[in-house]
């Protein structure tokens, strides 16, 4: 298939090429893009979608890709799911938003009681809010909130980790440690320590006893850390087992087993932020449960609607709970909403995505993609390529590192902007690549075949060969 | 009509007794509450909404309720408008969510252009967001990087009113002047400086020499902090003409007039968060308008979407676009952006919203509801009752105080909750009313009729005598 191909079932009217360079034009003119150095499009365009499908975006002049990121890590069905779309029409049938303050309503309730059936045990109360950012946001002051009002009120501080993101408002930047994104923000920010993070990349094999080394060379900071300060500390924020905008960096499993230990000893509350990791993409319903352990605080979001609109989710254990449970006038209220709170469209489509979860077996039949993908990674040889390393899997997320030489670990020169060069070169190949810098990744949809997996790692070496010969 | 009145339309199935206590029983169990002491639910239970059509909500009950609130201040045209659901079904048959970096399409596009076109003049430059908090947070990012871009890099700190609210992001939390929302959280809060707010009700009269001496007055300590320490200041942030979460807080044209010129003089952004003001609520289509004034920076939201769901915005100047645009290796990107970034349901909504503004000539025709909100006012006893104070109004909003002597401005003892009281006396009554602390306010739906508004006021008149006597 090329992507120059009009595909059959395309039954959008196709936009005029006037149409076309009339709307990039505008989108020059007014749109700022997220993330964007805006002087990249000067002299190219954005690409203009117009439809999508499954696991297919089709821009307006019919060129077809695929989503291999998953549109931020946020699609799990596929685009346009039939269930989905019935559910927002029924939706709105009955009613579109209402607050969610005094007032309350059925998919609101029962999502509610579907996230607390299907996450990690322990995890008794959801929290709503709009997007992942707002839900670290709550995590964070319910966490802060809790121990002012159980009277450990030291405990203000939080750690988080070394290349670690967890979203863009101010409060989700003082724990964020990617510095590219956070540096300049500094005097806003409020203080954390930052711990290393437990890099599997470093581990010498792929054993567990490789792994435990990589994990408890991570953990002894942490350990030194608590023994002398827990006082002073509210809570850990983790991305469990893969940390995504740092660079798709995957974690041992012990670390977590380990951490769960030492938040539990030392009275720290363990944050999980599944945000990006929630609802399949590893291959387990949540990554927590690769290691078996249980957060205090657990945010979900981008899968959450399977990634069709805004949605999000603090769950939290009964004592952080009871903690706010009181009369009014003792002032332990969590004062803490959003307009859009509890959203009932975005409920019942988080509702139907769960449905489809069930209907069609999905982790089930995501094994078998998963398996395919670890096939292609490692039988397509990309791992023989001079400038390939570390490739890496965890689920349906895979990642590969590009340096000028693999062997010897030596990085291209930044201002070549490889990954940039491979995101350009996979338009033309069908794909839409969102290097990290120089690690290539895939974030695959749960509706992607082990034949568009295999497809999906040829052109990648198709495009590497264009750009790195 | 009674609000136990079944509602002829009422197409939707009831729900039966057991299904309603089933799902309260839920509600209780798995959900927490935005801005809500649950405790205050343990005896009574939310009300479980099953639908909702112009301004009304039905319980599952049947009984109905003017959402005199617009759904915390989002709803526009009313509930189910036929032209947003319609623009729903439309955008989901082309595609739902995509990624907006890299990619790009028509619903975000040309709200963009839209919306510039409709916001004050100067603002070119549309970046989306999720809610209201996230807007604000864009907009206290952009001003103090952009400074650090421009060679100003003391300029760090920002201005916000008593009384200010802008969301529960900590960034936003940090510039918000509510005491009982924030105090708790200063250790994780940026420092900023706290001015006092022009607060109508200080004026003697409502002339407008009344009303620039109240300006002038909160004026002067900003002229003096400016004289000082300019060089230290990002931006001032304000709700123009209305400051909703602090009580309503109605405030005069000419501080917004003087601020711009002081702003203009100091090199200061002026960030106006017009995120409940936006779209109508206040008679013009931003509150901006009312002293014919264009912010630096402007933050959109709530009744963008018509109130249908999360989308934000934050509108700047072209000055500020410049100084983030070069080549990518001088890192002066704007590193913020969401998963959910310019979904094109929800742009595709906000669309429709402001096409519902042209065919209806909606501007035009709530004239007459404000007017007959006026009149409602101040002709239906409301002022003569002896716990009435302060009534104040703009466009389609009104409030009043409560107290236990209006004549000597005693309040009611805070442990009455006077105002909580009222707010469960209104359901009787058939009215959504959330007043905030002992402040009664309508945020009315641009929907509401003059008719609405005359039964919604004697309603009120109903509840307050059986509350107060
Ligand atoms: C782990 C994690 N947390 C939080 C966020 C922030 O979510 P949002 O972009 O919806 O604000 C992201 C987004 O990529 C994420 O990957
Ligand atoms: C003026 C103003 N700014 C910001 C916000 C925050 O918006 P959101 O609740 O969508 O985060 C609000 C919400 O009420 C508001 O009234």
């Amino acid at each position: 298939m090329s992507p120059f191909t009009m595909d059959s079932n395309l039954h959008q009217q196709l936009m005029t090429a006037d149409q076309i360079s009339n709307l990039l034009a505008k989108d020059r003119q007014y749109v700022w893009h997220p993330f964007t150095q805006m002087k990249d499009y000067e002299q190219r365009d954005h690409v203009l979608i117009q439809r999508a499908e499954g696991i297919f975006l089709y821009d307006a002049w019919g060129r077809k890709y695929y989503d291999t990121v998953s549109s931020w890590w946020c699609n799990v069905h596929g685009h346009g799911h039939p269930r989905i779309k019935e559910a927002i029409h029924k939706q709105l049938h009955a009613f579109d938003h209402i607050m969610f303050s005094g007032l309350t309503h059925a998919p609101g309730i029962t999502l509610a009681e579907r996230l607390v059936q299907l996450a990690p045990e322990g995890l008794h109360k959801v929290f709503y809010s709009d997007n992942g950012s707002t839900a670290v946001e709550v995590a964070l002051k319910m966490s802060f909130q809790y121990w002012q009002q159980v009277g450990n009120t030291t405990k203000t501080k939080f750690i988080y980790l070394e290349g670690s993101y967890h979203g863009d408002t101010l409060g989700a930047v003082s724990v964020g440690g990617v510095e590219q994104y956070h540096a300049l923000f500094k005097p806003l920010l409020f203080h954390g320590y930052k711990m290393p993070a437990p890099d599997l990349r470093a581990a010498g094999g792929h054993t567990l006893a490789d792994e435990a080394i990589v994990a408890e060379q991570a953990l002894a900071p942490v350990r030194e850390l608590l023994q002398l300060e827990a006082e002073q500390i509210a809570g850990i924020i983790v991305e469990p087992m893969l940390m995504g905008a740092g660079g798709m960096i995957m974690t041992p499993a012990h670390y977590l087993t380990e951490l769960r230990k030492l938040c539990s000893a030392h009275q720290i509350h363990l944050i999980a932020d599944e945000v990006a990791t929630g609802f399949g993409r590893t291959g387990t319903m949540f990554a927590c449960e690769h290691a078996g352990i249980s957060p205090d605080i657990l945010c979900l979001s981008k899968g959450l609607t399977a990634g069709v609109m805004p949605l999000a989710a603090t769950l939290c254990s009964d004592t952080i709970y009871a903690a706010f449970y009181d009369d009014y006038m003792t002032q332990k209220t969590f004062f803490h909403g959003h307009s859009f709170t509890g959203n009932p469209v975005a409920c019942a489509v988080a509702l139907a995505s769960l449905e489809v979860f069930e209907e069609e077996a999905v982790l089930e039949r995501i094994q078998l993609t998963i398996r395919a993908l670890e096939t292609a990674l490692h039988g397509s040889g990309l791992a023989a390529l001079p400038y390939v390393a570390n490739i890496r899997q965890l689920g349906l997320v895979a990642a590969f590192d590009l340096y000028e030489d693999a062997q010897r670990k030596m990085p291209f020169p930044p201002e070549k902007r490889i990954g940039a060069a491979i995101y350009e070169a996979g338009f033309e190949e069908g794909l839409i690549l969102r290097p990290l810098g120089d690690t290539i990744y895939y974030w695959l949809p749960h509706c992607a075949t082990p034949e568009d997996v295999s497809d999906i790692v040829s052109r990648t070496l198709r495009v590497l060969n264009k750009v790195l010969g």
